[in-house]
């Protein structure tokens, strides 16, 4: 199958919107993806026609609801090539997804000594429920940096595995440099239990949890371009029964007394309270419009505009980078003497072009790079090789501005 | 303001379709709202023409969106007159909030002995969250029962405090019996901090949060005709400050380093990770739809209902209805002698009505009435006094099946 990029930016009614009297290159996707008209009818639907909520309902409406809000499980496991639907959990998104595990994985099993390996590169959200543990319960945190050009030897992160490591967690894909890391190297060369970020790679490229072996990996639905408050996370059945509810509430529970509560199995266990039952539809209908596209098509076609941004970017002799590995998803994070990246952001802005400055959620690896803040542009499959033109136009402009 | 019911029911799209051949009367409100065609516009509007990832961005887009969702957060302010946004914490709903004073509040606070005084009346929501905290330190759930009438005179719930209560739990309507509590009395009674679930009152009635003087007071979106996964916690101050952060990832910190956190002021201190930007926005629209109309003349419009509903009801001989205050919401739990609650909502059904079969995430409540399941009929704005009578034939239809 062919992938035209053309057909595809045609789904996404954003994309053809100005943006201060220009054409948007909307290159801020590592922070959340634009949706396709696929998903925004399906929301409308969803709610214009077909809405109640799930589970429970003996009506035509809720059983509906639920058999659409159900079926997703089974997107999701086939989008992560998983066996088993059971095996996905529902979350708001990787945050929840990560404290889910930090909670009622980590936090009744991890005593004071016990060792959590992570990598610099990671983003806050698989920092900082950990760093929790740290302060709550003397965790002790690991960390294992990249190498200059941001890539992450696996044999790295298992160097630094020792007998009172109890989890391993670690992105898939940085969202400031691009890295791709190896997790099922990874997972392959210990016996102790990883989890994997999957928010960046799994709009990226295609993703085979069994292949990789790990025993958790999240997705978060807004970056893959569905909804607001859709995500979840895959947790293989021996760590789930290991694990001890999260949130309280209804639905995932078997029966409550005064005096106590028999929990539901899992998946149910680990979803509290009404979900985001439209948003999780809607993410079905994003991850079966990937699959109708191929991840192989949307990489092969991300791997150009990366290599071709590559190529320009590293000719800008006054722009540094930071990470540039050789496997690398298509994320620049961008500094240049003398200009601060929001000037950057705010003058590509006015010819709308959208990037992200800061830190990115990512400040121990703006540390390791040693800048304070970055413009970064990330691409996403609807972008075009015009469009990574269209940036390096524009950073000239800056560079022209601030010499 | 004059409430012309059949002008907000022209507003709602589902209103209009047929289930099973037959008009949809749509009775579940109690465990979920309809949506007015202003939210799913302005969803539908947010994801095709105004979208990004909010705070953090410098461009157009990211500044639109993070401007609008901002906006919500006065909005539900206004919606509770709350004078201070800062106070308003948005959540998934009313269980994430739940769990976040469980976890952020109470968890830390509260040792083994300590009480917790809560109702019988309450959802699973305001329940296995304080389970959590018997079952891992030892706290102690003292539960108060409404009289047989359903309602919660506040002495008894204040009759329940004694000098090692730290925290009362309590709903400000039930989702069963359609009791109101006067949750300021209580709050007025004692010094000790209150928590209220307002997801049922808030959709019913005129919530004054500074008026009824309690310390948490939560709202869920997807009951207040708004989208899935949006809500809010409103906080005191004084309580926001004796609180840890509970979910941990992007946006609730002010910096992060290897060796520690330093977390951002109230409200992102609460609030990690990517939002639920278009739930929220949408919650905003649906809450300015609600004050258009008035919270008065909704609830004068929903108290006809209410008493011509329990007007037919108590007629039928052969019906029990749990539960049966003067100060009630539109919301009726039905048993019936001879017919199990899902085959009433099954062959009501049938005729287009919705109404839900169980234990509405509220067993201790039913094991207090001593029935397994009910069928509930919970009424909203946009239901009409056509519809108790269609209810009534569709009741009467079930007795002369089962009699």
């Amino acid at each position: 199958m062919s992938f035209d990029v053309h057909a595809v930016r045609a789904d996404f009614p954003i994309l053809s919107r100005k943006v201060n009297d220009r054409p948007l290159v909307y290159l801020d996707n590592g922070a959340s993806a634009q949706k396709p008209r696929q998903v925004i009818e399906a929301v409308s639907q969803a709610y214009a026609d077909e809405y109640a909520n799930v589970h429970r309902g003996l009506h035509y409406l809720s059983n509906l609801a639920t058999d659409k809000y159900e079926a997703v499980r089974g997107t999701i496991a086939r989008f992560l090539n998983a066996s088993d639907a059971e095996e996905v959990i529902f979350t708001s998104g990787s945050t929840e997804a990560i404290n889910l595990v930090s909670y009622g994985w980590a936090a009744p099993r991890l005593t004071a000594g016990d060792e959590i390996v992570l990598s610099v590169l990671e983003h806050h959200a698989n920092i900082v429920p950990w760093h929790f543990l740290r302060e709550r319960q003397g965790v002790v945190l690991k960390w294992v940096e990249p190498e200059p050009d941001g890539s992450l030897p696996p044999e790295k992160m298992l160097a630094a595995v020792g007998p009172r490591t109890r989890l391993i967690a670690v992105t898939h894909m940085s969202n400031v440099t691009g890295t791709v890391v190896d997790v099922g190297a990874i997972a392959r060369g210990t016996d102790v239990p990883v989890l994997v970020d999957g928010s960046q790679a799994a709009v990226h490229m295609p993703v085979d949890v069994p292949a990789l072996g790990v025993d958790f990996y999240c997705i978060t639905g807004h970056k893959l371009y569905g909804p607001s408050g859709s995500g979840a996370i895959w947790i293989s059945r021996e760590r789930q029964h290991e694990m001890r509810p999260f949130l309280g509430g209804g639905d995932m529970i078997r029966t409550v007394t005064r005096d106590g509560v028999d929990y539901a199995e899992p998946p149910l266990k680990f979803e509290a309270g009404t979900p985001g039952i439209v948003n999780q539809i809607g993410l079905g209908v994003a991850l079966e419009y990937l699959m109708d596209l191929g991840m192989e098509n949307i990489a092969a076609h991300e791997r150009v505009l990366r290599d071709h941004a590559r190529d320009r970017l590293r000719a800008l002799n006054w722009l540094n980078i930071q990470g540039d590995a050789a496997d690398k998803g298509a994320i620049f994070s961008l500094t240049m003497e003398g200009a601060h990246a929001h000037d950057i952001s705010t003058i590509l802005d006015k010819r709308g072009i959208a990037v992200r400055a800061g830190t990115h959620c990512a400040m121990p690896l703006m540390d390791f790079y040693g800048v304070s803040a970055s413009a970064r542009a990330s691409f996403a499959m609807y972008n075009t090789v015009e469009e990574v033109d269209a940036l390096i136009d524009g950073l000239q402009f800056c560079r022209e501005l601030f010499a």
